[in-house]
């Protein structure tokens, strides 16, 4: 595939457009303008137009997009085709949740194994995927290719885990620990999902809609209060 | 607080600070410069006081910030300081893993409880929290000041418990169950939180590195070929 620089903020948003694009297909829409695919994902087409054209042409002027055939090329972008593979460390609540919830082969990923220190756990299988002895993780990695470490063990371990990873052939990390795993000199790609981010942004928006509503509130009262 | 409309870019690194401003406390750092702040984040320091810009005067010209006081501003403009309350419905691996590992009050919200279908669960305490039954959801919510519904349902009931939840007074909603909620005409404040988006961009960063590592490659052997 062609690579330009894209911006971060476009990455960020070309899983949304793959949602969007199978739930129209699930919904039977062949066809959509990028006007109206705009309008569902609360961007301007300019925008969407502008997201494409980082990777090619896709739209037709006056037909607009086929959703089967932007929806294949959306994934090939991501790298869904690639056929990369997982492994997951820690099979705690989180790590149980992914495994028996998230669905790794529908993004394109084949999880090859789960690891553990628990030894109820070990040598059991959860949807299919047997779960290892942490002691295995290096004899694991050395006789398989692994393309992302899933890690979801507890928060004391994750730098350390990390370190076992890295050593090891490991080069991109999915990072459930809301330990800062970054080092800015690493080539190690990292990315965290932080519940709390997401948690505070919500936050930010329900005080910005009480002030709203407070301040719309008080100038209602002073208006009442002037035509007394 | 003065609102101005600030951008979601902005909004969406708030916590980013947060998150940092809490390392520096807890490495006892007590004054940082938006330079120092921006090299450790991977931002301009100029994008850095453009983004306190829109909340108020924080730093001093020469001096930089003072760690302690602008953490406290953060987590004023985040809403940590305003006690908003929680309720969580669905405790299965993800509502578990929140319940046990999540620390709500660290980020100002008070859970107040859980609610399940589940028998077993039902009446049963997790980190101190009440599990009731589903069945209890609108007699709650008439009598207590539920802020934000963090849903982490199964799939096929995300819809269902939605519908229950706004028509019972709850106007925002943490989505954990990867169920497109969002009605652009509804004034119901969704955040999602969506795995799959995560594991995609970091889906697309590995892609990314191995293309440019193919094509670095393929010039070194041409390179290599040349010189015979």
């Amino acid at each position: 595939m062609k690579r330009v620089k894209v911006s971060n903020n476009v990455i960020r948003r070309i899983p949304r457009y793959l949602r969007k694009l199978d739930e129209l297909m699930e919904a039977g829409v062949t066809r959509i303008s990028s006007f109206d695919l705009g309008q569902q994902l609360g961007l301007t087409p300019s925008q969407i137009r502008q997201d494409f054209s980082c990777f090619g042409e896709f739209g037709q002027q006056g037909y607009g997009y086929n959703v089967a055939a932007l929806r294949e090329q959306v994934a090939a972008i991501l790298g869904m085709d690639r056929g990369f593979s997982a492994i997951l460390i820690g099979v705690g609540n989180i790590g149980r949740a992914l495994m028996d919830n998230f669905c790794f082969s529908e993004w394109g990923f084949h999880l090859l194994s789960a690891f553990e220190v628990n030894p109820a756990l070990i040598g059991t299988e959860l949807s299919g995927v047997l779960i290892r002895s942490m002691d295995e993780l290096e004899s694991f990695l050395a006789e398989n290719k692994v393309d992302v470490a899933v890690l979801s063990v507890p928060k004391e371990a994750a730098l350390r885990v990390t370190e076992r990873l890295t050593k090891n052939g490991i080069r991109a990390i999915w990072n459930f620990t809301n330990v800062e795993l970054t080092d800015p000199n690493s080539s190690i790609l990292v990315e965290n999902v932080h519940f709390s981010d997401s948690l505070l942004s919500l936050s930010y928006y329900i005080s910005e809609r009480k002030d709203e509503e407070a301040a719309r509130a008080a100038r209602a009262e002073k208006l009442a209060g002037a035509e007394k």
